[in-house]
């Protein structure tokens, strides 16, 4: 492959690849440069280290689900429906990451442990998002909270068990999604005026 | 040790200490036994296998925990009140738990990985106390739910982080309080008929 096609993106590509094919423990930045055809000095032009490789691998795979519940909360509607549609949102992207591909998954659990970072950062949009649905809905008199993001905080963590990746395993137990639908219920309850 | 003084209690108790010891992965009975100065057939005589002598072990020690909830389930109060403290208290407790002992809090980490029946068990104690508190405030008209037990459950998925062990490493830090007071005031708003 001739450098001038070898974008960042290109290489993001072929690094999950890799990871997927050798496990985050043993892929190096040698199979990545092997799989791609080039040079590994042509990689490192891109990301300067094995780390910065794994991060922004890390940042683009997170990176999906926050556009996805970016155009969610950016569109119209009411506050309390689009508050349960973006947490049904996040909680059926986390579902079919960790059902449709699970090594896929694995892999990526074991590169957000070292990238806490990009983790933070993942969190802080997500947060963010929730407290700009927090806002909307108290400027329509829709929700009442004195402090939107103390708020938006507080929703995310009550609904930890529909998004943190430690809790993969009990997403496809039977009363997964009722048990959803309580919990989501019960916050929006709470957030009433 | 005369065969004659030696009860399960005492079993239990020496075997948390070994536990302790040895670690969950090298403990055997025979080590129990050795600490008691008794052959291992007079701990068998109690326990009829590794396996069970575990699970007592477990269950004894998750057992403290319900039984302190469980004096608070029933004492008389207004029940929001009492939901809080009974959350506060849980809280307070696994965090003690992880913070005073943490080479105990990890070694019955492990063993509750091996006994979930004994975690169903106590998870079920838990949220029948919610429960309980529940519809003490729907007969007092201080909360609405139309399913105590499923709201019952959905507060106790809601405060996961607060009392689930794999959340341990977060709960010393700066806003675990704080963010706990948000989830839970959330809860008991949503909880207002």
């Amino acid at each position: 492959m001739a450098t001038e096609t070898l974008t960042a993106e290109r290489i993001l590509e072929v690094t999950e690849e890799v990871l997927r094919r050798y496990g985050p423990a043993k892929a190096t930045v040698v199979d990545v440069a092997r799989a791609l055809g080039v040079s590994h000095g042509s990689v490192y032009r891109h990301f300067r280290t094995k780390a910065a490789l794994r991060e922004a691998v890390t940042h683009r795979w997170l990176g999906r689900t926050e556009q996805a519940l970016e155009e969610l909360t950016a569109a119209p509607g009411p506050a309390p429906g689009k508050l349960h549609d973006w947490l049904a949102t996040l909680f059926e992207a986390k579902r079919h990451k960790a059902g449709d591909d699970p090594e896929l998954f694995a892999t990526y659990n074991v590169l957000i442990d070292e990238s806490s970072d990009v983790v933070d950062q993942h969190l802080t949009v997500l947060e963010d998002q929730v407290r700009r649905i927090l806002e909307e809905g108290v400027s329509t008199g829709e929700f009442a909270a004195p402090d939107p993001a103390a708020s938006a905080r507080a929703v995310f963590t009550a609904t930890a068990r529909f998004h943190d990746p430690s809790y993969a395993p009990t997403w496809e137990s039977e009363t997964a999604e009722e048990e959803f639908e309580q919990v989501v219920g019960l916050l929006l309850r709470g957030l009433r005026p």
